[in-house]
C-alpha cells in the first residue's frame, strides 16, 4: 500500500475534538481505498506553551519538512495573546513551507439552511484564493513613544511582484479550469500604494489567460455582494487580509463556519501543504464535545486530493453531503443537538 | 429665520441625481420647520478634473471652512483612477476638517426586505463608528524596483493614540447613550503592531466608561456574525478600513446600500462636518434617473440633526420610513421601478 505520512496537530480548544474525529473518517477512507495514513501526532499549541514555554520544539518546523502533509486543528487560547500564539505556530508554518495559496471553497450543500432568504439550494459554489504569505500580515512595524500621549503604532503591508503574481497565476489557472471567470478583491480607491499595485499585476497576469474574464470589486462592496448575490461568484482572488475576511463571509452565507475547510498549498510541492478548517479554536464551546467536525473532515478531503487520492477525497465529500442532505445527526451550529463524535461516526458509516 | 449655509457638492455619477433630489426634500423640511438652507453649489469632481485639470480650485478647501456643513453626493468616474479622485477630494475633506468620526447607522426599516431569512422586521438597529482620518488609509509607502521582477509595494498603516482614543471616546459615549454595549472590531491575531495597540486603547478608554460592556471580535468572524446574527450588535467601533467594510456589510443586511447614510463628523464642531451616502457614484446606473435617493435624503437628516434641527431630522426620517412602510414608490434596488425624482417627491409630500 501507499503510505502517506501526515503531521497531526490538534492544537487548542475544539481542535482537540475535531481532529481526532476527522482522523477516524480519513482512516475509514484509507481502508476503503487501499492506502495508509501514518500519523505523526504533535502536541504543539498553547497548552505546551504554558507548560514548557514554547509552542513547539526549537527544531519543530524542520521535523515537518519531510512529511507529506500537515493536518492542523486550530490554534488559540484565552490565556495567551492571539498574536503570540498565531505568530508562534500557524503563520510560521504557512511561510516556512511557502504555502502561498490558501484555498477556501464555499458551497451551499443540500440540507444546509443558508441564512439568506433568496438563494436556491446548491446555488452558491465559489472558491476564495487567498494570498497566504505576505501582504497585510507582516512583522514589520512597531511603536514610537510607547506609553505616552504621543504614542503611535505603524504596520507595514508588503506586496512583492513575485508573491502577488504566483497566487494570481494559481487563481487564473483555477478560474480557467472552472467557469472562466475571476473576481479580484481590491481597495485601490482608498489604499494608495499596495492595492493599485495588486490591480496592475492582475491586469498583467490576465494577458496570459485570455480565456478568463476578470472583474474587480472594492472589498467593501464585494462584502456586500457576498450577501446580496453570492451565486454570481466563482473564483475570487484576494490579498491575505481581504481573503481572510471574505472566506469567513462566504462560510457564513453557505450556512456555517463549522462546514468551511481550507488548504494552505505549496503548489510546487517542494514543501508539505497544510489542511485546516477556517474556524478557530472556539474557546467558548471547547471541551463540550459539540463542535462540528465537518470543516475538519472536509479539510481532510482536500488533503487526500492533494495526496493524489482523488477518489477517496470525493467519497469523503460525498459522505458529508449525504449526512447533511438526509437529515443525519448535526451539531448545534446547524440547528441540531448531536455531538462531534456522533457526526463523525455518521460520516464514516456513510463512507 | 435661522440660516444654515451648506456646501452642496453633487460630485460624480449618481451623485448628480440624488443630491438635487435630496436637497428638495431638505428644503421642504426647512419650510415646514421654519429655518433656511443657503446652498453654495460647487461643481467639484471628476468632470471638472477632466475639463480643467483639477477636481477643485486650489483654495477650494479653505472656502468650505466657514460653512456650517458639507452635503456631498459621490466621487468617482471610470475615466479617472479611483485613488486619484478619492484622494483628490473626499479623503482630503475628511482629514482637513478633522472629521475623525464616520457614523454609519444601519436599521432594518419596516417594508424593506432583508436578504436574510431569519431577521425579524425592525430587528437590526446598529451604528458603525468608523475611524475616519488615519489607520490603513495613508499616503505613506511606495515602490521599490518598479517595473522589474523584484518590484514591491509597501503601505504603512498608522494609528496614533490621539487618533484612536478620540474615536473610541465618541463610540463609548454613544454606546452609553444607547444600550450600554460596544463591539470593537480587531485583527490582533494576524496584524502584529497596530491591532494589538487598538485593543490596548479600547481597554484603556473602557476604564472611563464602566457603564459600557465591551466585547471584541476579529474582523473575519465579525463579518460572519453580521450575516448570522446582526440583531445582536448595537454600537460597533472599527478602524478606517474595517469600518468601511463593516458599513457596506451592515447596509447589505438591512436591505440596500441605497438606504445607507453617513456622517463624517468633527465632534468638536471646530470645522464643518460632511454628510454623504455610503454608496458611491455607481457609474453603471448613472444618467438613468433610477438611483435610490433615500441614502442621500437620510444623510441630509443626519445633517439637520447636526445643525440643531432635530425635529426636522426626525420628520425627514419618519417620511422616508413612511414611504417604505406604506409601499410607496421605490427604486429598482428595492425591487420597484420608480425613478429618483418620484421617490424624492413621495418623501417630500409625506413630510
Ligand atoms: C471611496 C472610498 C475611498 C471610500 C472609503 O473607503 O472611505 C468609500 O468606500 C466610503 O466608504 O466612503
Ligand atoms: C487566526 C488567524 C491569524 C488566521 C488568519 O487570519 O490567517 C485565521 O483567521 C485564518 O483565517 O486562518
Amino acid at each position: 500500500d501507499v503510505v502517506h505520512r501526515i503531521a497531526l496537530i490538534p492544537g487548542d480548544g475544539i481542535g482537540r475534538e475535531v481532529v481526532p474525529a476527522a482522523a477516524e473518517v480519513l482512516e475509514a477512507a484509507a481502508r476503503r481505498f487501499g492506502f495508509a495514513l501514518r500519523w505523526e501526532e504533535l502536541d504543539w499549541g498553547c497548552e505546551r506553551l504554558l507548560r514548557t514555554g514554547a509552542m513547539l520544539p526549537a527544531d519543530g518546523l524542520e521535523a515537518l519538512a519531510d512529511l507529506d502533509a500537515i493536518f492542523l486543528g486550530a490554534v488559540g487560547d484565552p490565556r495567551v495573546p492571539d498574536h503570540v500564539s498565531l505568530w508562534g505556530l500557524l503563520i510560521p508554518i504557512r511561510r516556512r513551507f511557502r504555502q502561498y495559496v490558501n484555498l477556501r471553497p464555499a458551497r451551499l450543500l443540500p440540507g444546509v439552511p443558508s441564512p439568506l432568504a433568496a438563494v436556491p439550494a446548491g446555488g452558491i459554489d465559489m472558491v476564495i484564493v487567498r494570498e497566504n504569505n505576505e501582504g497585510e500580515y507582516s512583522e514589520i512595524g512597531g511603536r514610537l513613544y510607547p506609553g505616552t500621549e504621543e504614542e503611535m503604532a505603524v504596520q507595514e503591508a508588503v506586496f512583492t511582484r513575485r508573491g502577488v503574481d504566483r497566487v494570481l497565476r494559481y487563481a487564473f489557472a483555477l478560474a480557467a479550469a472552472r467557469r472562466g471567470r475571476l473576481t479580484s478583491a481590491t481597495k485601490s480607491n482608498g489604499i494608495v500604494h499596495t492595492m493599485p499595485f495588486w490591480d496592475e499585476r492582475v491586469a498583467a497576469v490576465a494577458r496570459d489567460f485570455p480565456q478568463v474574464a476578470v472583474e474587480q470589486y472594492h472589498i467593501d462592496i464585494l462584502a456586500a455582494h457576498f450577501v446580496q448575490r453570492p451565486e454570481r461568484f466563482d473564483v475570487v482572488v484576494a490579498s491575505n487580509l481581504f481573503g481572510d475576511i471574505l472566506s469567513d463571509l462566504s462560510a457564513a452565507v453557505t450556512g456555517s463556519i463549522g462546514l468551511a475547510p481550507s488548504a494552505n498549498l505549496n503548489p510546487e510541492r517542494e514543501h508539505p501543504s497544510m489542511f485546516e478548517p477556517v474556524h478557530g479554536s472556539a474557546p467558548d464551546i471547547a471541551g463540550r464535545g459539540i463542535a462540528n467536525p465537518m470543516a475538519q473532515i472536509l479539510s481532510g478531503a482536500m488533503m487526500l486530493r492533494h495526496l493524489g487520492q482523488a477518489r477517496a477525497a470525493d467519497a469523503v465529500e460525498a459522505a458529508v453531503a449525504q449526512v447533511l442532505a438526509e437529515g443525519g445527526p448535526r451539531t448545534p451550529d446547524l440547528g441540531g443537538n448531536a455531538g462531534t463524535a456522533e457526526v463523525a461516526r455518521a460520516v464514516a458509516s456513510a463512507l
